[in-house]
């Protein structure tokens, strides 16, 4: 018999199905032995009578995480048995036949014992099954997906960046070394390079893929790898055009989620922002009067925001135009990379922004110079050696129209919209200082 | 005023509008400069005219590749210089305003001469944005999109598998080393230990990323780093389940290739294949009696197929099942990786295909071990010790369903679908045993 998924089942009262899954919990009340039942699309309540002699020896031998496969018959729950808050409430799986399918060891910790950080990454195996971590990958897994179809409709490009790089580009001190055929090679810190090429290419380009940064802190925004969604475009007027991309993705993104997650949200707790129309913007140096005024600290003109001026502008932006997003624009050039666009009519400033959003960056993003000698005299500034870059200029060799783009945290962006504490949360099979699945050896 | 892409101009003739792109070709008539832009959309001849006098003097001194802005009118071509074969050949467009965005420098060769493979590389910056690089890499994005949107329609859902992997699992030979903090780390070569974990929390499951191989073979089709499409699904019959649902995906990405690429696949004169029903299918012996018969060259029972077998298969299904696709079964269970599920009917072979396609394989896929103490034993068998996958292992510990999967390499597709002779012309920037972007230094 074709197996039916759980999640179906109310489409097959009064019939016979074979459903297959996990044991979730299993109750016993001597005679009558009741077993939850967990597939990849909800739960189901099983009993399992004396009657059915076979099926209810087995269902007394069963234990957490076993995997079975069962024939049974969907009856509905007596008046006084439904519950209205679960899925599979008004139903019932009595137990005809049963089957294990694989058998479980003894558990670790039962299911959705609240544990700390560390344990639940020694576990991962069998802690990504519970409901909380289910749904923040569910969730995550829509983000890739909204995203890619917002900028297909917007007529962009899916390309693969390349991760392993060579001795010359972005390398540094930041970078992980790989041994490569007797070379030392770099895994790339971000696809920058090779999307600027790209829009050369297909003018709008888009990319998502693994990242690294060999930085050594260990926080909970920072992880060593994690998914960089990418996006670069040809033909913009200025930086603002990026925004108004990244404003109406965003957008987008918040539709799909509430239209498919509601339930996921709820699970943890968590609640899916509005995208204002237009996003506020502040320049820099406007945030920090704002700090100034409003929270009483002077950041005197300092080059970046301290993780705490983050959290007091989003409150603030919260506060004055009830927006969950803030962009803050005008950086020193000098604090950016090489191939930001200095603001002509702002000197010193760049015609980049970063997104806050919930007391956090989320996003950095810019114009990019798209002039050959601009280029070189901006590597020089910065003491880079043009040389190193031979591959990548040939796109500004061979005209480059005026374009910019930005990077987003794949794992950042989950744990904020999911108010989880630690991006590690939101992130599969973290890697950090200490661990790469198991703890490494001191 | 808002640009025009030049793929909507024939919505817009009589009127003026403004385009921008590249410089494809410029022909220079004396009075009459004739201009081919170029943008993401198409490509549309411009004249300047010289009572348009700074529009006339630009066109003068624009080169090829110098990316321009143009205010221009829309004329229909008199009727003996229309050509029917060309997308806007029944247009002109009069310019009346331009300016230059970007300039050019003199170009490496003209666009489009047939350079050998390593030219092409040296300049992939310049040589992606020909039509036929152009081709492939829209060809390639749409395998992609198709790819997962056949998958979430059946229910899969995509991870980000981690590509940094520790010491222990399946390291070896093959694997790039990372320098990981005072650690060595590894380039993974597959997802496949942490798409069956997947399996174990969502059942269906896919990823798509780059894998890596150190092998130091320098052939039309590898690579060594290339894009790897993976799937694992759970609560199957056997392998065959595994190879109906990748039966039905590339019936779904041809489908979509059709309805999208009928152009590219002509412009690269290659055909788009029917996918069978049902894809025949050889076990590896039965494969190399016809081998022997038809070829006349005895395998004498060797564990895997060579290149030249391979080619003589793909030839015989065309013949005789007019399938560019064959599916060989049943290899043997002792040169398969330690995961692979033995078949209890045909004791020492694999429940395991590969998938060949237009003479190379393109698939490698199998149902896999799910019980604790088989996958145990297997290990011990394979010389593997169980506690450097101690990690991977909890999955088994915990119930896992029976899977299977399969992973296919999205260059090497791209390659033989196009009939490309080199997969590194499938591959934006290929890493080779030579070259990352530019050739290393010896």
């Amino acid at each position: 018999m074709e197996r039916v998924y759980i999640g179906d089942l109310k489409n097959h009262v009064g019939k016979e199905v074979t459903i297959a899954g996990w044991v979730d919990i299993r109750r016993d009340h001597g005679k009558l032995i009741f077993i939850d039942l967990r597939d990849k699309s909800g739960k189901v309540q099983m009993v399992a009578l004396p009657n059915h002699k076979e099926a209810h020896e087995l269902a007394n031998t069963v234990r957490p995480e076993w995997v079975i496969q069962v024939r049974g018959m969907v009856n509905k729950r007596p008046e006084r048995m439904v519950n209205k808050d679960e899925a599979n409430g008004d139903i019932e799986i009595e137990m005809l036949e049963a089957k294990v399918l694989s058998k479980a060891q003894e558990l670790p910790f039962e299911k959705g014992t609240e544990v700390n950080l560390d344990t639940h990454l020694d576990n991962l195996p069998y802690t990504l099954r519970t409901p909380r971590s289910q749904a923040i990958f569910k969730v995550q897994a829509t983000i890739m997906k909204a995203y890619r179809d917002f900028l297909i409709q917007e007529g962009f490009i899916e390309f693969n960046a390349p991760k392993l790089i060579g001795e010359d580009a972005e390398g540094g001190a930041n970078s992980f070394d790989v041994e490569y055929f007797g070379h030392t090679a770099h895994l790339a810190q971000s696809p920058q390079l090779y999307k600027q090429i790209m829009v050369g290419v297909f003018e709008r380009v888009f990319a998502v893929g693994n990242v690294y940064r060999a930085e050594k802190h260990s926080t909970s925004r920072h992880i060593n790898e994690y998914t960089s969604l990418d996006i670069e475009m040809g033909f913009i007027k200025d930086h603002t055009d990026v925004m108004d991309m990244e404003n109406k993705l965003l957008a987008y993104i918040m539709k799909e989620l509430k239209e498919k997650h509601a339930a996921e949200f709820k699970l943890l707790g968590a609640e899916i922002p509005e995208v204002p129309e237009k996003i506020p913007t502040l320049k820099l140096r406007e945030a920090q009067e704002i700090i100034k005024k409003e929270f009483g600290e002077d950041p005197k003109n300092a080059p970046d925001l301290e993780p705490q001026h983050e959290r007091w502008l989003c409150e603030y932006s919260k506060k004055t135009w009830n927006s969950d997003f803030i962009f803050v624009s005008h950086f020193p050039i000098t604090k950016r990379p090489f191939y930001t666009y200095e603001d002509e009519n702002d000197q010193g400033y760049a015609k980049g922004f970063d997104l806050l959003f919930r007391g956090v960056e989320i996003t950095t993003g810019a114009q990019r110079i798209h002039d050959y000698d601009m280029l070189i005299a901006s590597m020089q500034k910065k003491k880079l050696n043009p040389e190193k870059f031979s591959f990548y200029l040939q796109a500004f060799k061979y005209g480059m129209p005026p374009h910019g783009g930005f990077g987003m945290g794949l794992e950042r962006l989950t744990a904020k919209l999911l108010s989880l504490e630690n991006v590690k949360e939101a992130t599969l099979f973290p890697r950090d200082l200490n661990r790469i699945d198991n703890l490494l050896s001191k």
